[in-house]
């Protein structure tokens, strides 16, 4: 069969064997097929859909592209993977609370790009951490620590680098066999038994509707059954930014409190559910995951594990201690509320414009960011507010202040009568 | 909108506007698209159609990518296109009919690639013929001859040749829209005011069922009418090549014979649909027609248009005079019946493959090929055989004929029992 006898298979609706995948995904990370003939097929592919096997299949000749991370020496590793949010710095609490539970995070992690933050980025914001280790230093800080945490090597999964730039630039974004595949091939080239899954929907989301997050999160969930893998996933609201603070220091600032069991309620639930999950993925009845997962933030056992990753990764100590020797920006500028009434659903999108603009994020890879500037959000979606109250702080250096304030006024909506705001967890897929 | 946007919309089923193709091909002609980007369109127009307006404006659009002839001066003028056969010497027939009718052929021709030969290789069999004349001269022959033919500009619809050569790897060749504004584009921008489309339908053509070739005689009529040209179609069956010669001294030979009035019937039917199709769309009535056409044959006005033209195109006209004249390879071998019976189907596509090996056609665009080579078919199917009758006799240089023979005689099958061939004129469309 000729490439193009591969693509007229799935133009016409037939299923892909796995030597089909191999030869296509294969062909064209190593160069030898042309981005033209892929380009045609990922259209076919969008307009067709593939079926669970042939996804799982796509997902694992994809993570087979690059190095593959072997795990299988520690003990119940667990990986965590957010479809991508707007102030979510649930990895920064979840992870030492996994660790704290006797789970192994041995964890890639990304920077942010455009609107989303990143967890590299975040952890950056405290003086001395480092992001590279050997695999091997990796390995050993795993299984000492129980935590590990480390930039995403440019070898994991590389097909998925190249489909997702012609993706970019083809239409042919929004597929659940794509965009499950494209997660997953990272995370299963990772190496983690257990993949705990936090699937964003809302209008700031990749998936505008539960049903669409559903069908992904079904997508992905199959994935690793194929693989052998144990995928659970949260389908949770993602309307609002998570908790009262984006930007760099500002999140970390914010997790730490959450580890001290003073962060705000819908970080700390979210934390407690994904760790729950981990737990009965790991063989944990549901009320005992319950009870644990908030026992490692009571005792400060949670808190520890952060501590204790933070220094043995290079990072001062002293700001876990006291967070607010983390660097953040001198300026402030704030947006009040003109009338009474009910804070309506924040605009996630606008939040995230918003410290992408002030310098906390960054338009192009490789780009250097401010890890000082950010937004604070006092109030939740629902919230009775008077004239005068404060909607958004923003932490700033100058830089951009106008145009962040400007998109965050249009983005913060003060409405006479009040709209329930949803729950945040709005489903669960396993 | 974006590029993206555009393909986005074709993905989605949206209609293009005529502003829309001109980004999308202009840009490509360009070179500013890139071609996975048409790539992934190309594909979306396969599975999601177009509609006809759409398909006009695509037409016109890869019309306008290049040099666009002006005929407006020209009385008449008809043009004349086959979707490709074998031995199809139509146009070497019906042009000089056309030309003796008062009509004008202004019309570009040509080469043949793989099985499939061209009217410009055909009339190189002819020594001293030339297929290049300058603009004015060409339009000054049309006028005064009334037939001027020469080889296809390279800036005749140049968006056509980069999106077939794109179509061609990505499995998107077999869609209507994409088949018919292909063909049609160089039909507008070559200048006709009456387009004659000859549809091939059988196991040799593009169009393998005769609802097929309706629905892609109809898009182009549809093209041409959008367009102000008049456009009809006949649907005629190609699972056994025209007449009794395929090679180009031998289909010369053989055309010359049908202007003759001494040429096999079914070349001659043909020729005759296809004039009265011409002189009904300038009007005339469908019995005049009929018997205007036969009657430039019988008092042999088309042969003297055929010699006129072959002359001031600098051919030497003692060789329309006396066709023996032409080279012919001398190399001889017969296929015979080995049983008694009636001649089953003869596979086109195998004829045309055995002419391609002798030498008389070439597999790469520019290879010199053999003038005298060729293949004798002297039963049609449905004829009674003896053990012993010649099916086929193979005019050769030595190069290629065992090869050539080999595949000839798994294409022509004698079998017991009588099989009535399909009619010639399958179906009009208009």
């Amino acid at each position: 069969m000729t490439i193009p006898d591969l693509i007229q298979k799935k133009r016409d609706g037939q299923e892909h064997s796995r030597d089909d995948l191999e030869r296509l995904i294969g062909g064209y990370t190593a160069g030898s097929v042309p981005d033209y003939q892929v380009a045609a097929w990922l259209m076919a592919v969008y307009l067709r859909g593939m079926s669970a096997r042939e996804t799982a299949d796509l997902t694992e000749v994809m993570a087979e592209s690059g190095d593959l991370l072997d795990l299988s020496a520690l003990p119940d590793t667990v990986d965590k993977h957010s479809t991508g949010g707007v102030g979510d710095k649930t990895s920064l609490v979840l992870a030492p609370m996994l660790a704290a539970l006797g789970l192994t995070v041995a964890k890639m992690s990304g920077r942010g790009l455009a609107h989303t933050g990143g967890t590299i980025d975040k952890l950056e914001s405290i003086p001395g951490w480092q992001d590279q280790l050997s695999e091997e230093a990796f390995l050993r800080q795993a299984r000492e620590v129980g935590l590990a945490l480390v930039g995403q090597s440019k070898n994991l999964a590389p097909a998925d680098g190249l489909l997702y730039a012609l993706r970019d630039v083809t239409a042919t974004v929004d597929s659940v066999p794509l965009i499950a595949s494209s997660i997953m091939s990272k995370k299963l080239a990772a190496g983690a038994r257990t993949i705990v899954l936090d699937v964003k929907v809302g209008a700031g989301a990749f998936m505008k509707t539960l049903e669409d997050a559903e069908i992904l999160a079904r997508a992905m969930v199959d994935i690793g059954r194929h693989a052998g893998r144990q995928v659970r996933a949260l389908l949770t609201d993602m309307e609002t930014p998570l908790g009262h603070l984006a930007g760099n220091s500002l999140e970390v600032q914010e997790a730490i409190a959450t580890l001290r069991g003073e962060g705000p309620e819908d970080l700390r639930d979210l934390c407690l559910a994904l760790a729950e999950e981990a737990l009965q993925a790991h063989g944990t009845g549901p009320d005992e995951a319950r009870a644990r997962a908030r026992e490692v933030i009571e005792n400060g056992a949670a808190l520890g594990k952060l501590r204790e990753f933070v220094a043995v990764q290079g990072g001062d100590p002293r700001f876990v201690d006291d967070p607010a020797l983390l660097d953040v920006a001198p300026g402030r500028l704030e947006i009040t509320a003109q009338q009474a009434g009910y804070l309506d659903e924040i605009d996630a999108l606008a939040v995230g414009r918003a410290v992408l603009l002030l310098g906390g994020g960054r338009e192009q890879k490789g780009e250097a960011i401010d890890h000082g500037v950010g937004v604070e959000l006092p109030f939740k979606p629902g919230a009775a507010v008077q004239p005068g109250d404060v909607l958004a702080r923003l932490y700033h250096r100058e830089h951009g202040v106008e145009h962040a304030a400007q998109l965050l006024r249009a983005g913060l909506r003060v409405t006479p009568t009040r709209r329930e705001p949803p729950p945040l967890v709005l489903g669960r897929v396993h």
